[in-house]
């Protein structure tokens, strides 16, 4: 690093500002700090000088003018870090960055677990620390969406939350309409004892996508028992297949919540010597790159992470445009199926 | 979630702390704010009240008088997403949050590319939105260390800075020294024709271990001239890998800079049809768990990376307990090899 870029980090004045501005310290100071004894035109000199400048009069005494920290919390309630391999997390991460970013905000992601850790966020959020948050990987048991929408902070959920659904605001895809298509397509070729490997009972879309496997087999008048529980690691769906394979050994379908418990579902196929498609048809969940790479690739249920990361960031920057209040109000995308060749 | 839950969440008011604390509305205000007409035991029983209460003054406010935001950032200056999937990180979170959240501070996380997002980030930090610091993933670009060590922020890195070492802390382990040890384990078993697969050239981890590996090479009087830097990852070892039977058909040893980049590397040998060791013997660097299920399991050399994030939460803990004064100084643990299959 050479000279000039070190000098060019020291801090600037509130002299420099006032230089720049062409108005006295007095006014400099009385402009930043909310005084309304300031003329219009002052106060336009005096912002841009500090926007060229770079200045940073005492954040706090700033903060408790503005109310504003121009910084956004991306909140992962998940004590797991497994969470970091999920595709989901970082396709949803980067939709995010790249729409606040865009508004010059600090993503700031807060990962939290259950107990301490929440209460110390709860608390961070109170203080609003941050102007809002978007909340991923939201679990039955934080009541986040309680706390979110009695604090009155603008917040936006990717995916439904469990309670104060009417309250907050929240992007989604249609996990019930997900489920469904899939196991349909297990259904219309011919598969008659279809299991499925169901997310977490404890996040909606596992709760969801089951609702829907169970209407798609309910319909179709096939039993509705062959159910396993996974984590969404691959590790939880390979263990989720060895137990429905070791209970159900008349397989012959698996309509499987997420692409990478699939990855791990057809692993323990291949072990069990069942050939995928032909003995058991296999069909997944979310499409996020995981299901082209899979073998044999698979069929899965798009869910479009991008657009609801997209969303969620532009419904978040209207309740901080329209004075930073809260709103409750939803934006649901419709799955669609991607026909590849494990079903 | 119950009533009596939602209505704990209501803010607790300035008039309940001054009732719980048994002082007027007047004296808690000042107490709370800084004033100096209060005494000690009034002082005392309104911030047992504020404790008990998670009383929230106008946060800016307080934090104008304590100066403090009891939040620390982790700041990953790494553009890509890919930081995610590396147990080198997963571990560091992990070690900085145990030690941060038993003094409950709240981690506060910034992943920031180059260029403007640099300029918000630096900018959030010079606002003192965080009271310290920690970095990882640092790169030579970037100048954190120079930014950092010039805004007087308490900060730690995790691997030396490029630049302004003898300004900032940080701790390491002996990269040299790792890398040297790895070379030499394939020249004792006999390697004459070894290449290496460095890290990136603008990481100092990268640079330290590609000279360790150099040292070796040389001390043996063997050729250094096969060389390809990988980016970490498990698709650049295997690119990386390709390139070097490409160009040194007659190798019989590899230096791999990561474990994640030996993978990718064990995978492009097992296609050119090479026993791994009988072939090449190949050693790689990290032993964070992907060493152990690799096929053959991976010789390569620990980096004590969870002991290195609980040193760094520590340094800076120091520094924010002393004044909030940043200290230079360094933390270097020894590597050590572990044998397994691969060489």
């Amino acid at each position: 690093m050479d000279d000039d870029s070190v000098r060019s980090e020291s801090l600037p004045t509130l002299d420099e500002v006032a230089r720049v501005a062409g108005v006295s310290r007095a006014t400099a100071s009385r402009a930043i700090n909310g005084g309304d004894k300031v003329s219009q035109k002052s106060r336009d000199a005096v912002e841009a000088a500090v926007l060229a400048l770079g200045y940073a009069p005492n954040p706090a005494a700033r903060s408790l003018v503005t109310r504003r920290t121009d910084s956004v919390a991306l909140v992962v309630p998940e004590p797991d870090d497994r969470v970091f391999s999920d595709p989901f997390f970082a396709r949803t991460l980067r939709g995010v960055s790249r729409v606040l970013g865009a508004r010059d905000l600090q993503l700031v992601l807060l990962l939290t677990g259950p107990g301490k850790e929440e209460q110390r966020m709860l608390r961070y959020l109170r203080n609003r620390h941050i102007d809002g948050a978007i909340v991923v990987s939201h679990h039955r048991e934080d009541h986040l969406s309680d706390h979110l929408a009695a604090m009155g902070l603008p917040c936006v959920f990717v995916g439904r939350p469990w309670t104060s659904a009417d309250k907050v605001a929240y992007v989604d895809t249609d996990n019930i309409a997900g489920g469904n298509a899939a196991t349909e397509a297990l259904v219309q070729r011919g598969c008659r004892r279809i299991g499925t490997i169901a997310g977490p009972p404890d996040m909606t879309a596992g709760v969801d996508r089951l609702l829907g496997w169970r209407m798609a087999m309910n319909q179709a008048r096939l039993s509705d028992d062959a159910v396993v529980h996974g984590d969404f690691t691959e590790a939880g769906g390979e263990a989720a297949a060895e137990q429905l394979l070791r209970e159900h050994p008349d397989l012959d379908g698996l309509a499987v919540a997420s692409d990478l418990m699939a990855l791990g579902a057809l692993r323990a196929l291949a072990r069990a010597g069942r050939r995928v498609p032909d003995d058991v048809a296999v069909v997944g969940y979310d499409d996020l790159g995981v299901a082209e790479r899979t073998s044999p690739p698979l069929t899965t249920v798009h869910a479009p992470v991008g657009d609801m990361a997209d969303q969620a960031a532009r419904l978040l920057l209207e309740q901080l445009d329209d004075g930073s209040r809260p709103r409750a109000m939803r934006i649901v995308f419709p799955p669609s199926l991607v026909r590849r060749a494990s079903a």
